[in-house]
């Protein structure tokens, strides 16, 4: 399908897809590029790349797609180092959480024989680095292209046959409706995750062994997202701020309604809530989101 | 172990209890006893219990150990209907979320020959009913017992091996000391998932369908929680009301924090609290109480 493929950052989301170009054989050659030449000589022993060193700018070069897998509070430091090495033709993407917030950077700074289409990619898991990634990662996950309105529809196919060919099912929508929706289906899921995590860890006055002891009655699956990647999802919040902002007031003015239906022993708006919740749940399951076995009781 | 068991309500909790003491074998005779006779015929059919009545009274007579696992707010009707049909010497103990408010009703009520040892499993998935129930659910969790300061120390041993032989690891402590840290490890995460579902629900104003699509950036483990049985979560929100509502207002307060942070970009605050979060989920599969296995990421 290419020729040579180039990866900046090979973290948990950058090491899947080179496993997975490897596996599908979808590229003559894969490169990365790590800021760190610990990461840029792991990769290369284990064999996700072919190539790999902290000199972006030439690992760039020649290449037919490129993607950029790091922190977004790194994108502009890695847009000024290969916009001038980017080959006439090749195709730039990223896996970002947020769209609205990148799209003047990269507009602004590539050349225009160069396809900026942003990717975002809904899989991950809350381990980090390049031995966490896995081919199958992407496989019956959604993945979301946000193009600008000046790119070519003969990119947009390749990129979106890329991604099924990796195994992901590909939605097209425009930036600003993909970081609304995942507000609420990502981003605001994980601050409440840290935000509950950090409460336990301020409220417990006994010693942290009980919180351990007594999890499993729920607190132990907020921890496994509060486990994710820090640097990305400090990013991903400030670059969403007026979002995340927003869902935070909404989330709040909720929670104060529960507190008073609990106050006032209002059994009957409780329960309203609570079934209505249910119900979205199932609809997941039937979706292939998620599996119905009852996970939350594991041993 | 005891010649006549009686579960009064064998839904997810009761039914498990029922299959680990046939499987165990602690038991000569099984009964139980449940509001709806098709509940009745159900777990005489699916060889649970021996027998099963709506005629709770007639059920409990030559019990030696009684367990209440009903909804928290149907206590005072069952204690009325047993109180004067428990066998002297016999062992009374329930299987509910908080304790401190029930107390005084079992307290006054229950004969003084009879002890009354309240138990709390923590264990549990997110669906319900008899046939949801399996006989491995209490392996390696914890169960707390809550004594009164009058129960003799040789019926708090029985009860302990009780909860051991189904697989139970046992920990004492008082009713208020077992409120609180449940607000924490339980009760509070699961109001937030109800509630983080909510908000998502009322933000969407797009339809639904995109929720269920994106669901797994994060979303689809609080759909999980906040799937659980509905009756059973509002009676524990009400009976702890206290507790529950000072943690929201720290909820709150912290989430606040974080929003404040997330406006002025202060990086720096967000990383220090999401490192703080990552620490606690090593020590809690250190601990054994969940796996490594990164299941945030499953498919």
């Amino acid at each position: 399908m290419f020729n040579k493929v180039c990866i900046i950052g090979c973290g948990l989301i950058g090491s899947s897809i080179a496993r997975a170009i490897k596996k599908q054989n979808l590229s003559k050659k894969i490169v990365s590029s790590n800021r760190s030449d610990l990461v840029n000589k792991k990769v290369v022993e284990l064999k996700l790349v072919d190539d790999s060193s902290s000199d972006t700018k030439k690992m760039v070069e020649e290449s037919d797609l490129i993607i950029i897998a790091t922190p977004l509070s790194s994108y502009e430091e890695v847009i000024l180092k290969i916009k001038n090495s980017l080959k006439s033709g090749s195709i730039l993407t990223d896996v970002g959480s947020v769209k609205e917030s990148v799209i003047d950077l990269v507009e602004k700074n590539v050349p225009k024989n160069v396809s900026w289409i942003s990717s975002h990619p809904i899989a991950g898991t809350e381990e980090s680095g390049p031995e966490a990634g896995f081919s199958e990662l992407f496989e019956n996950r959604w993945c979301i292209l946000t193009p600008s309105k000046k790119t070519i529809d003969k990119d947009i196919k390749i990129l979106e046959t890329f991604w099924k060919k990796i195994g992901s099912k590909v939605d097209i929508m425009n930036a600003k409706q993909h970081d609304y929706i995942l507000t609420i289906t990502s981003h605001i899921p994980h601050l409440i995750a840290y935000n509950i995590v950090n409460t336990t860890l301020n409220a417990q006055d006994k010693k942290e062994s009980d919180i351990v002891k007594y999890s499993a009655g729920g607190l132990r699956d907020f921890t496994r997202i509060a486990a994710s990647n820090h640097i990305m999802w400090r990013d991903v919040f400030i670059q969403n701020k007026k979002n995340t902002s927003n869902m935070i007031d909404n989330f709040i003015s909720n929670l104060e309604d529960l507190k008073k239906a609990i106050e006032n022993e209002d059994g009957k708006r409780l329960e309203e809530i609570f079934i209505k919740t249910k119900k979205i749940r199932k609809e997941i399951v039937k979706a292939g989101q998620d599996v119905s076995k009852p996970d939350f009781g594991r041993k």
